[in-house]
């Protein structure tokens, strides 16, 4: 695949400057771009690299659109237009056509899906045009997916499971698993609360590799449309995630929560459960909402490490803080007295 | 399915008033409940939803038992009752029955299991009568697996595992692979110590989605009887975990822990290795436990969030808690002299 | 497998002394070692469950030669040489020869290598001498695999990456999934960065149970030889590893994070992304590095659980350290004042 930055520009927008015939075979990050190569600027700050380049081409914004010789396309968001232009350079081109004779299918498929190897699709099962299947998933009973969606190897969907259209599903992850939902019994032992809700996937979304969402217990698990799931989340049942919300890796959401759209959460994070996050909540890398959030913004519980015996010092005092404070507040009473008296 | 309260109150006990042949198919909360439906209350709290619900019945507890003119079956543990009603509304029917022509199976099989599609058995396997073995399920040579237990998609049990009667293993659960073990080389690198011990798992135990519980090094794994694992929980070798125990998802434990029986553990939370819980020890969500702990109760050390400009304003001083602690005690000294002087 | 010390010191060196054919069969602990195994002793500290052992045999270091009269080997490092015995003695026999018929194999294979019942190997794939693919694992095309190396149940390995020789690839894990790399628009959704880099994994490196290695967005993810990855690992796209690092389980590191060399990492750990560590470096366990580290040595931010009041006692405090900081400085400056005075 090889295309003159004026082919892109043709299907992707912007303004082409320099010489429009320069052509190019793939992206990448400026430092270490090549002749046949296109990266991409996003502010001024970077100005130093780009001037430093070897690229082909650059994607500029506005700001710099002037501040290299080099053929260029200028953009409003240069960083999505440089997502863009990847994807036109690197078009998904599944291996799997057809269904494979390894696989065993026990529903119907329109002829455009495509079943890899080793892959399992239950009864009853609704799977729309240009879906894959990767090698070794395992879709049970009365699932459906929509048109265009793409299942890499091993992915699990439990019965009754709902995804939408044009979503990707990585290796290893479970949709639809029961949530962890128990009866303690007078005994201590626990009688098992049968989970008859759903998973519900919208259109648009990425899960990633070993991701785990439960079915819901009574009522159904929502992940709505443009959610995007790194590595290891997960997310237990009841839980509904609004649009275009985004969780990093190994972060988890405890049942019956609920988040807003377009909320970002970083990785190895958690949110407790019986929780509501409101619209546009940023929560930092490896932190923890443990009440619900009302009021958009960034929050944190982030704490990063020390050398060991600085620690060892410092955190000593945590257990003694309420000490601490009593102890503060004794001294401030006194100096008053003593003030007083002065 | 559709039962009478009164055929309900025959099978599970407990006493009926109000119209007992009212007809229900399905539980339901109460806010939602319609009039095929029963909900529950546990307690008088829920009074107003009680008075308001739609339900077709509820279940209650004997304080509310004439707080209703709904048709109503009186019991000591409302929740319980209403998690057996549920399993007697929702049968667990696996569409799975004999050994499907695509699985792979090594061993001699009960006529009643049965092994889904693309499902391995190898040899020298023990299956239990009424077992169902998911699609995609891999089972090495040399493990048992009791009667009536559930395997779902895509779970792997390494060689000479042990597992109980009547467990649930959820899809991509790996159980009996390495633990981590290593002896450091002088040059820094790591030979591999054989992890020759064994996982064994009792009766009755549910195992999460994704989670995995490692053989042991040299002795075995073990966890007891009734134990709940929900997802992504892992466990390192040579841990014991005790009868009814319950760990929420994403919690680990470090290798040759210990916890007691009815030990309850909240998700994203740790135990470090070489500990040993005592019964009925609670451990909040996302907390740490770092030493043995010999007395029940509730332990914590969960940190919530706050907006991230807050957080780094006192969080910067975790860092000179020790210099604080110092200074405190420095104007206490002062403190005392002055008083004395004065 | 049985040997007698001679025959064990014929092949891993150290010295014999006490009776030189006394015949073993299994390594175990001295505590519970028998007349047929064989145990060790690192440290004269553990002199007394050396010289109360039932084992038929001991592995000592020189400082303890001669402090028991059973037939022992003598070596510089009794741990090392108790994991060399223990593989000598538990040597890896895989029950999977050549190529089941219920595999799927795409690619030319040496004959030496075995493919498990209903794995999957794509187009062009490269695969090496005494390579073991166990059962329902998924090689999509274009991957190479080195000599020797051996795949458990259910691994998956997307396209075109690459695996060193000796690694040992525990079940479920998943190498090179696409790393978490969107270009938000303008209306809040997100566009895919297409992740067009690889997984390179060198040689001798263990992956555990359900880990999942992320493929280089434009560049690699890189994993050097000798790392050890225990259970629920997560590498986000365009981490390097380097060589002889050990990462305890469910630890995990974003984005284009680099560690040196020999780093240990304790279990549930974190690195933020765009971090280096340099060589030599431990994290405790449960513990964050958010800025590079340059200096070798212990780094700590582990929080242990307090009875649960105790915690919200003192934990209650951690909002108000700025104040109580000020507080502190206030009384200082007032301290200064009266002694001033005084």
């Amino acid at each position: 695949m090889a295309l003159s930055i004026q082919e892109i520009a043709a299907q992707l927008g912007g303004e082409v400057r320099g010489d429009a015939d320069v052509t190019i075979d793939q992206v990448a990050p400026l430092e270490r771009a090549n002749g046949r190569e296109i990266g991409f600027v996003a502010h001024p700050k970077y100005l130093k690299a780009l001037q430093a380049t070897s690229a082909a081409a650059v994607i500029v914004p506005l700001a710099l659109a002037d501040s290299t010789d080099l053929p260029r396309i200028v953009v409003r968001d240069p960083y999505l237009y440089f997502a863009q232009v990847a994807q036109l350079l690197n078009p998904v081109v599944s291996p799997y056509r057809g269904v494979h004779p390894s696989a065993v299918v026990q529903s119907t498929l329109p002829a455009s899906a495509a079943v890899a190897p080793l892959a399992f699709i239950g009864e009853d099962c609704e799977i729309g045009e240009n879906v894959v299947i990767g090698p070794g998933c395992m879709i049970e009973r009365g699932s459906s997916i929509g048109e265009g969606t793409l299942f890499h190897a091993n992915v699990v969907v439990y019965a009754d499971s709902s995804i939408g259209a044009r979503c990707i599903l990585h290796a290893g992850c479970e949709i639809g698993s029961d949530g962890f939902g128990f009866a303690p019994r007078r005994d201590g032992s626990w009688e098992k609360i049968p989970q008859i809700g759903r998973v519900l996937i919208g259109d648009d979304v990425e899960v990633g590799a070993n991701c785990t969402i439960d079915r819901g217990a009574l009522d159904d698990t929502v992940i709505e449309s443009g959610v995007k799931l790194d590595n290891m989340v997960h997310i237990a049942h009841n839980c509904r995630i609004g649009e275009n919300s985004a969780i990093a890796g190994q972060s988890g959401m405890a049942g019956s929560s609920t988040i807003g759209k377009r909320v970002r959460i970083g990785g190895q994070s958690g949110i407790l459960g019986h929780i509501e996050v409101c619209d546009d909540v940023v929560l930092s890398g490896r932190s923890l909402i443990s009440k619900s959030v009302s009021e958009k913004g960034v929050y944190t519980s982030t704490i990063a490490s020390q050398p060991h015996q600085e620690w060892l010092r410092n955190t000593v005092h945590l257990r003694h803080l309420d000490e601490m404070a009593n102890r503060l507040r004794a001294l401030e009473k006194k100096m008053k007295e003593l003030e007083s008296k002065a």
